[in-house]
């Protein structure tokens, strides 16, 4: 059994409560609400349409844009707290709003800021002495191209450039290889969309297998961690996960110094943490202040998920290290591959999350399954041989 | 890991299909709401009042009333397939409603009727040689008077009169111990709301424990069951379960009888069954056509919960036998005690599951709890404990 925790919180949860309120409503806002119903939270989604996944699963579905500052202070005055699904919002917006309608967000917005922002990340993780790749701040070609030499590229190590803003699942990353690339790349530098925000360089990490892990800390302190997980990308986009990983000295003591990074960040919530394992250590890739696609095996493979770990971090509420429940888990994205409407057969043992989307669409993330087994080998191969039972 | 099953499922799921229906907003329709959403199943709930439990937790939600055959008509022909959380509805329209609209309900309208009448309940489990108490139909106070004596009642055993419809959680239940009480059932008989609808008699079974199992079949034949959980009732109402209990083979030889009267009665969909252990003996207390609260453990502590379960049998899908994830898991009701509003702190190994619902009443089920340790006397305590916690 996991250890009791020492904290102890006193806050209450009514059915009175006002509602929790989630900015947006993809499948992270509809996971989330569906946890939140099992726990008695009340809770109120706020997207632009009646068919998204989460305005699907609540009574209390409110329609209006993320961007617009009317509708969102009329949002959070309704809500006890309120907590987002993407961190690409306008985070400054957010801050007046939460000090104008006294509602906390949760992550923080200022936290939201950091994160969302590549170069600010960067800083972060190196002024916590968090380990991440050597790196270049990029606002022009000419810094480009600097940030090409300095890191070697012009002795054969390949660069990559990353947008400082709103890049995810790999849009808004360029890897330049070569003098030819660069200057492909310099010349059109100008015309990339957001560019005008900047980028980041860096050397190319050539890693023997990504990792991942969630981290934790709730409003009064209290932190957590979840195991450490292999995770797949295929085109940038995740594809699976397994675990958990057999534990090292090397992995337990990043896993601490995470922990150990939300509380002198005083961060609330959950977040998403992706590594690269170089065979050679360990280099954090990327943190999201948010549920995140790495953790959703927890749903069937944890004896607590990152949804119900979220949800308490933000309400204040005690948990428990969430520990596995079996000695091998995999979880498989389920992405359209076109824009026929999506079937399946349902295997026995797949855990099926489905998200509810109106539309299929190409490498969109239409669903994802879990399975547990004797082995994480064993629960992957188990996952990559179901796939075939779902046309998506 | 549980054993893959053998048969084949040909039905496709697709986010496309019409919705599956379901008769009742309560707590079981809601806990089936939300786990139709994690399935990507399409769920409509009709109900009478917009913060019924299940119509919270819906876009899909229709306003009506279940006894009224228009409403049922239009509510049958939107739906792919219809489920009920309660067997007391009218069996006879219900039939007649699904060959007009030929939309399938499962567990199919013959077998709630058979259910929902405790005497052809009596005679369903004798026919299939299940054991279970002697009994007396009783129509009349003198057929009472008959019964009281042919079972014992004037040399000291008690005898138990039931309702033969709509009684549940001890409504409709009297104990008659003595003469004198006889006399005073027997004065009041024909006043007694119901009493037209007759009584079964039973001697009263004095019995070690009681003991519960759902056991469930899917439409194409596949049978399974879960562990078997002791439960406990105060005041006629179950108040805690705890399991799983230790195999013998008079329990698995009982789990296989019923699985097979399952298949022998073409039953689709789980079914909650009370027993009571004499300790020389189980006998059959009660079989009821749907998911059960003796059931709820099984959302955090098995492989597979009754909800999922209930549905994959409906929807023809294959399944597991689920397995226990623990060592021991104990399942906690909260009942109302007042009519104040609840409030609770949450122990952090508490798996909460809160029904929504607007008032609180004496005695009324608001929500349960499930926590998993290494033995069934330990989960038991740990439940009993944080029952403080939680002010209902």
């Amino acid at each position: 059994m996991p250890n009791r925790s020492k904290v102890q919180s006193t806050t209450h949860l009514s059915p009175k409560m006002k509602p929790l309120g989630i900015l947006g409503g993809g499948q992270l806002a509809r996971m989330l609400a569906l946890k939140a119903h099992e726990l008695g939270i009340p809770v109120s989604v706020l997207s632009e349409h009646a068919d998204d996944p989460a305005a699907q699963v609540t009574s209390l579905w409110i329609r209006g844009r993320l961007d617009d500052a009317e509708t969102l202070r009329t949002f959070l005055s309704g809500c006890s707290v309120v907590t987002f699904e993407s961190e690409f919002l306008d985070a400054n917006l957010l801050s007046k709003l939460e000090a104008a309608t006294r509602t906390s967000i949760a992550p923080r917005p200022a936290d939201m800021a950091a994160l969302q922002d590549r170069l600010s990340q960067k800083r972060l993780l190196t002024q916590h002495r968090l380990p991440t790749s050597e790196y270049f701040a990029v606002a022009t070609a000419e810094e480009a191209g600097q940030a090409f030499e300095s890191l070697g590229g012009s002795v054969g190590g390949a660069v990559v450039f990353k947008k400082r803003r709103f890049g995810y699942d790999g849009y808004g990353t360029f890897v330049v290889r070569t003098r030819k690339d660069l200057k492909a790349f310099l010349a059109n530098f100008d015309e990339i969309p957001g560019s005008e925000h900047g980028f980041i360089a860096e050397r190319f990490i050539p890693f023997r297998r990504e990792l991942a892990l969630m981290v934790a800390r709730s409003k009064s302190g209290q932190t957590t961690r979840m195991p450490f997980v292999e995770t797949f990308q295929k085109d940038s986009r995740c594809l699976w996960v397994k675990g958990p990983i057999k534990k090292s000295p090397a992995l337990e003591r990043l896993g601490r110094s995470l922990e150990k990074f939300l509380g002198n960040v005083g961060y609330v919530g959950v977040m998403g943490v992706e590594l690269f394992d170089t065979g050679n250590g360990l280099l954090i890739n990327e943190l999201a202040p948010r549920v995140h696609n790495s953790g959703h095996y927890s749903m069937d493979a944890l004896s607590e998920d990152q949804f119900a770990l979220h949800l308490k971090c933000i309400l204040d509420l005690p948990f428990e290290k969430p520990e596995p429940l079996s000695k091998g888990f995999a979880m498989m994205n389920l992405l359209g591959s076109s824009d026929r409407a999506p079937k399946w057969r349902l295997p026995a043992d797949c855990k099926l999350h489905w998200y509810g989307k109106s539309l299929n669409r190409p490498g969109r993330k239409m669903g994802h399954y879990n399975v547990l087994a004797a082995s994480p080998a064993k629960a992957l191969a188990l996952a990559l041989k179901h796939r075939n039972a779902f046309k998506v």
